[in-house]
C-alpha cells in the first residue's frame, strides 16, 4: 500500500512540513524505518534515536529541526501512530460466510455477513451477530449470543448462556463461562456449589489470550464497555469491572470483587474476594489487594499500601542491614554507659 | 421449574416456617432475588440485606423475625443452597451419542451412554467410560483413559497415556499430560529429559479451566480423590496432591513437590521442587513456599512464614519509616551526651 | 523394549562395572525401580534411596560399593538418565500424511512426510515444513511458517504472519501471535494500536502449555534458539530473548524487554517494559524487575536486589518484631538518664 505524506496528515489531523507528496509504503519504529516508512516520536526516552534514524517521514508533537524528510505535526504522535499503523494493516484473513465444515446447531441464528470458519461450533439457540467473525476452534454454547463485528480467535470457548457484545475481541484460548470456584464444606467433602449465572461482556471490550472468566454462581459475572484485558488473567464468578478499565497480565480477581471506571491493574495483581477498587484506582504491578481501595487512589504492595508510602518502605528495607547497625551502636554506647543506666530501667 | 417450599425443605433436610405451599421458581442472591424466588442467608457480613431482599422465601439458620415469607431453617444454609441451586440448574447440553463428525480411532473404546460432539478427537487404544460427555475441541490422546460420567469441556487436551478417573470435570482450555519442564546442561545447551510418565487423576477431581498439569518425567503426576483447582493452575512433574486439597487461580506448584490431604493453597502462591506441605496446612495468597510446611501449619509471605507472624511483620514492615525516626531521635540523644558516651565505646 | 547393560554403556559413553550381559527393560527412579529396570544416582540428597532401591542397574558418577547389580560409570549420571529415557520413550503418535478431515487452505504448502491430524486448520500461503506434526486443533493462521521437524500439540493457535523455525515444540494451548496489549488515551477512551508485527520462533525452542506469546506492535517478537518456556507464560509484544534463556512458569515478560543469552527466570516473576536482562543473569522465582539487570547478576525480591542482599534482609524482616523491641528497650534506658538527657537535644 502506498500513501501520500498529506494523505496522512489529512487522516491524523496533522500539518505537513517539507513535502507532502512524498509516498510512504509503511510505519516502522525509529530503529528499524527505512527510506520508504513513515515513523513517530513520542516517547522522550528515545530522542536520540531521531538523529540516526532512516525513516522517509516523521510524525512528531513540534518540529525537529535535523530531520531531513517531510514531518507531519500532530497533537499527540501515539495516537496519529495508532491511526496510521490501521492504515497500514492487513485485514484479518474472514472466511467468507459459513464453512459447510463448521457445527451449526440447526436452531442458533447466524446473523448477515459473519464468517464462519471450518472447525467452529455454534449450539443450540445460540445467536452470531452481523459481521461477526469466528476463527476454527471457537466454540459457542447453547442459548449464548455473540454480537455484531465481535471477532472470536481460534480456539476461543464461550459457554452456555454467556453474552458477548458488539464489536468485541476475544483473544486465541479464552474461556468465557468456566464454572466459578464455589464449594461448601458438607460433611468432610467439598460439595459443589452449582454455578447457574452467566458472564455479560459489554461492547467495546478486548479480552486477551487464555484468560478464564468464570460465570457467576447467581446472576452474571460483568464486563462492562471498552474494559481491556491482557493474557492470562483470572476473572472469578460474580466480578463486575467498570467501564474502561485495563487489567495487565497474569492478574487474579476473585469472586464478588467490584472494580469501577478506568481503573488500571497491573500484571501479576492479587485481589481478595468481595473487595471494591474505586473509579481511577490505579494498583501496581504483583500487589496483594485485602482491603477495598478508594476512588483515585494509587496502591502497590502486598499488602498494598499507598504508592508512595511503598517505595519509601522498600528504600528502608533495603536499608534494613544498616539501621540494625545503628541499634547495634547504640547498645554498645549504652551499654558503655555502664550498671548505672541499667539500672535505672 | 416450580417447587413447593415444603418440597425445597424435605430436599435440604430443612423444617418450614410459614407458608409450605408457596410456589418458588429460581434461587437468586439476597440482592437480586424477586418475589417468586428463594434466597439464602449465610454471611453474617451481610445481614442488613435481609431487611431489603424482595425474595419470596429464605433458607437461614434461625428464624428471621422481620422476614414475611416462609423461611426453611436448616443447619447449614450455604449447603442448602447448593442443593437447592442444584434442582434450579440447567442440565449441560449433550450430544446424544457419538457424533460422526467427531474423530474416533477405530480402536479406541466408547462406554454405553457417552455423549462425544462433533470436533472431538480420540487416538488409538484410548478408552471413554459409559455416560462421559466431550465437548467440540477436546483431544484425548493414544492410550488415554476417560472415567465413567467424566466430562471434558471445549478444547480441552489430554496426552497420550494420561488417566482420568470417574465423576471428573476438566474445564475447558485445560492441558493435561503436557511435557515437565526439564532439561539437563549438556555441552553448553539444554538436552530435553524426555517425560515419560503420565498424569493420573482419580475420581471427584475438579480442574479448573486453563490449567495446565504435566506428566511425569518418570512414574505419575497424581491428582488424588475430591482434589479441585481453580483456573491457570500450574502443576508440574511428578507432584503429588492430596485427597480433598483445593488449589485457587495462578498458583504454581514445582517439580515433585508433595502436598498433603485437606490442603488449601491460596492464589498466585508459588512452591519451590522437592518441598512437602503437610496435612491440612494453609498457604495465605501469593506466598512463596521454599521449605517445606508441617500438617496444620497456616503461612503466608514469601519467602513464607507462621501466618500471625507475617501479619506482626507486615505492620512492623508498614512501620519503618517511624522506626528509623525513633533510631534517629536515640542517636541524637546519645550524642547530646557527648564525647565521654563515645569515648567509652 | 529390552537393551543389555553394555549397550546402554556405549549409548551414554559410560562404563560397566558387573554383568554386562543383564537385559533391562525400562527406566525408573530409584524408589520406583523393579528389578528389570535401570535407575541413577545425581542428586546426593537422595543418597540414602540407593541403599533400597530394587533396581537392576544403575548409572552413578562413581562406583557404589553395596549396590549388587550392574553399575554404569558415568561422567554426568543426569545427561545418561535423559540419554536412555530417550531410548525407552515411545514415539508420539503421529497422523501418517495429511489427514483429509484437516481443513488446509489450497495455497499452503505442505513438506514431505508432514503430519496433519484431522482437525487441523492451515490457511492462506501458509507453509508447513518436512516432516512437521500438527495434531488435532492446532490452527495455522493465513501466511504463517512451521519449520521442519517442529511438533505443535494439540489447540495451539499460530497466527497469521508468525514464524517458526526447526524443531520447535510447541506444547498445547498455546498462543503465538495474539495481539499485543497496547492503546493510547483518545478523548476519554482506549485507542487500539494496531499490532502488525509478527511473532519469530527460531530453532530448537520449546514452549510450554498455554503459553502467550503476542505478536509486535512493530517488527517482531523474537524467541531465539535453544530458548526453553514452561507452562502459563507471558510474553508481551517485542521482547526478545536471547539464545538458551529458559523462563520458569507463569512469569510475565511486559512489552520491549531484552532478555540477554543464557538467562534463568524463575517461577511468577514479573519485568516492566523496556527492562534490559544481561546474559547469564539469574532472577529468582516471584521476583518483581522494574530496573535493569547486568550480565551475571543474581536477583531476586519484588522490588528485585542482589539475591545475596535479598536473603539477608529477608532474615532481617522476620526478626523486625526483636528489634522493634530492643529500639524500645533503648529507648527505656534513655528515658531512664532522664531530663538531662532530653533537655540536650
Amino acid at each position: 500500500m502506498q500513501i501520500e505524506i498529506h494523505e496522512i496528515a489529512r487522516q491524523v489531523g496533522g500539518r505537513v512540513c517539507g513535502d507532502g507528496k512524498r509516498v510512504i509504503e509503511g510505519i516502522k519504529s525509529l530503529e528499524a524505518a527505512e527510506p520508504g516508512d513513515i515513523s513517530f516520536f513520542a516517547d522522550t526516552r528515545y530522542a536520540d534515536l531521531l538523529q540516526e534514524t532512516r525513516a522517509g517521514a516523521i510524525m512528531v508533537r513540534e518540529e525537529v529541526p535535523g530531520f531531513k524528510g517531510p514531518q507531519v505535526i500532530v497533537a499527540n504522535p501515539q495516537v496519529a501512530y495508532a491511526r496510521v499503523a490501521a492504515l497500514f494493516q492487513r485485514a484479518l484473513p474472514r472466511y467468507s460466510g459459513v464453512s459447510p465444515d463448521a457445527f451449526i446447531h440447526p436452531s442458533a441464528r447466524i446473523g448477515a455477513g459473519a464468517s464462519i470458519h471450518p472447525l467452529v461450533f455454534v449450539g443450540e439457540d445460540a445467536f452470531i451477530g452481523d459481521d461477526a467473525a469466528l476463527f476454527p476452534g471457537a466454540y459457542v454454547g447453547a442459548r449464548a449470543r455473540i454480537g455484531a463485528r465481535t471477532v472470536l480467535h481460534p480456539n476461543v470457548s464461550v459457554l452456555h448462556e454467556c453474552i458477548v457484545g458488539n464489536d468485541v475481541i476475544v483473544h486465541a484460548g479464552t474461556v468465557i463461562g468456566s464454572d466459578g470456584f464455589g464449594y461448601v464444606r458438607d460433611g468432610g467433602r467439598s460439595l459443589k456449589i452449582p454455578q447457574i449465572g452467566i458472564v455479560q461482556i459489554d461492547d467495546g471490550v478486548e479480552i486477551g489470550a487464555n484468560n478464564c472468566i468464570d460465570r457467576a454462581a447467581l446472576g452474571r459475572t460483568w464486563i462492562q464497555q471498552g474494559v481491556k484485558t491482557d493474557n492470562l488473567v483470572q476473572i472469578a464468578h460474580n466480578v463486575v469491572i467498570g467501564e474502561g478499565s485495563l487489567v495487565v497480565a497474569l492478574t487474579g480477581i476473585s469472586g464478588s470483587v467490584k472494580i469501577g471506571r478506568g481503573v488500571i491493574l497491573g500484571g501479576q495483581v492479587g485481589i481478595a474476594d468481595h473487595v471494591e477498587i474505586g473509579d481511577g484506582a490505579m494498583v501496581g504491578s504483583q500487589s496483594g489487594i485485602m482491603r477495598s481501595i478508594e476512588p483515585g487512589e494509587a496502591v502497590t504492595g502486598s499488602p498494598a499500601m499507598p504508592h508512595r508510602q511503598f517505595m519509601r518502605i522498600a528504600a528502608l528495607t533495603a536499608r534494613l542491614p544498616q539501621l540494625n547497625e545503628r541499634v547495634k551502636k547504640l547498645e554498645k554506647m549504652i551499654e558503655a554507659l555502664g550498671p548505672s543506666v541499667k539500672g535505672r530501667t
